[in-house]
């Protein structure tokens, strides 16, 4: 049974959107966190700090050390969640590619994973991230192509061809 | 070395508040996390459904079998990042009183674990739910006694009378 | 020279994500407002009263007497700040169809205007719907059809086949 | 019969929840508009050109000549809902002083209008402005004292002495 699906993609790519439309479309009740639900949780020196996290006037995404402990634990924590019964949906951003997706892969174990890509190209991901407002342009573009480097799926979707509801179908026909 | 910190208290008792405080005042990097962030993370489902959580047109707040069993695998989680070395603020609402504080004392386990009563008198709480906009109207009344009902605390601090960094500041003396 | 720009369509059919597109694309600064920011700008009351606004629990949208009055005087205001120079990118839902057009039409007499539709098929707005996660379900495919009901449009544009920034960029080249 | 509330005072000095307290304690439905809608309605180049309005590191915001254009016509704009029968708390910033109550009485002309000073010490606001997460840091404790440089009040309330809603009915009493 899939107990973990971890939605990788780009800033502005539509994970969330995915993640949500999943929860409405999985018959048993799943618990979507990420990125954002890290970041958010951090304190604010975090966010400015040099071992921090950094948001580039470009929108490049610069994380240092003090970044990677609390996210060490974070990863620890969802992976114990998993295996205290709950069914998590992960909305994640691999800025290190294979190297995050290791990370993610020794902390779940045994597990049974859905590893789900989320692509969009940087072109449209980019006039999305204009259409929402709310983030440092230049992400989307910077984070399209990265984040997949050297990652291994069980599928992709994407959603520059398909609607958020209609990628959470296809990827909960994978759902076991 | 103090290794959680758990400000317990009603709805618009403040707690959010001292929590980002804290994450400010103290020396080390610190993770706030709460009952807002699970109940975000749950499927819109589990909101409306009898099993998981119902805001009644009063206030109150109800919680189902479902919403419990996804707390439950939420508290192990936690539980794990501290243990994983992360620092973490848990900003709670304690419905079930005592039993609540036992299902997170049963977890945290041995952890160094910093108990605080947020206390905030519910006609005052309740003028905040009104200034802040963005609660149903009653749970702050409905809430501010109920959730502290056999809980043992380590130190308390009362929003009515003191500044969220006043308060943040006396609980930060009794962080090792 | 165009100084309105009145968007019209459904909940969730993208005119928000249009709007601040067209605030990207558009060489000169335009005000955006709509329905949105009006509803946020009601008190509390107006939204659970008999003469405000309501929304039935499947995403029906009923407004009373209480609400029009306001809307009315909100509607004079828009029309003022576009006579006193500014350029406003209006963000409206036409749940009253032509009367509602009419109603704006009546206000801002001789200022040039273009009128945009914004379609989106309801099923597909249905999905965006729920993968923004914070809209009553139910609107979107009830408003879809309703709000174009005979209104005049000086163009269209349908978000189920282009991005918002196509869209942003087509109606761009209608403004003088 | 007063027809429009405007409350001036520094960021995180209290503001927007005395708003909400006041349209929950008036019998009358008032709109409440200010700054935070004006900027929000801004384009984004708006925020980050030389022209219109910067947020520096520290806290200082400046504001350029396309910000007080826009703003000139949003203010005509409010007028304009108040002469058409809505009554309108204006929730505002004055970083000019004098200069900009001398812009808001000039527009509002005839208009019944009750003039309220929302005073908080310039270290308890920084606390909040910690507290509440979302702000430039520095913005409190800049705006404290500028925004009542020279500006006459009908009378005036202290957050850092009254709860919001304490205030709200203070200045409830003074409305005709």
């Amino acid at each position: 049974m899939t107990q973990v699906i971890v939605l990788n993609g780009g800033s502005s790519s539509g994970k969330s959107g995915i993640a949500r439309c999943l929860q409405a479309v999985l018959p048993d009740p799943w618990l979507a966190l990420g990125t954002d639900t890290l970041v958010e949780a951090m304190p604010a020196s975090v966010h400015a700090s040099e071992g921090g996290i950094e948001f580039t006037p470009d929108g490049e995404v610069i994380v240092g050390p003090e970044f990677r402990t609390l996210e060490a634990a974070w990863i620890e924590g969802i992976a114990a969640m998993a295996h205290a019964g709950a069914r998590v949906i992960v909305d994640e951003v691999f800025l290190g590619g294979a190297d995050s997706q290791q990370r993610w892969r020794k902390a779940l174990g045994e597990l049974p994973v859905l590893w789900v890509g989320v692509r969009c190209e940087g072109a449209i991901a980019a006039g999305r991230e204009v259409a929402r407002g709310d983030r440092t342009i230049g992400m989307a573009v910077s984070q399209a192509d990265v984040v997949h480097r050297g990652v291994a799926y069980d599928l992709e979707v994407d959603t520059a061809r398909a609607e958020a509801m209609e990628c959470a179908r296809t990827i909960a026909e994978h759902v076991r």
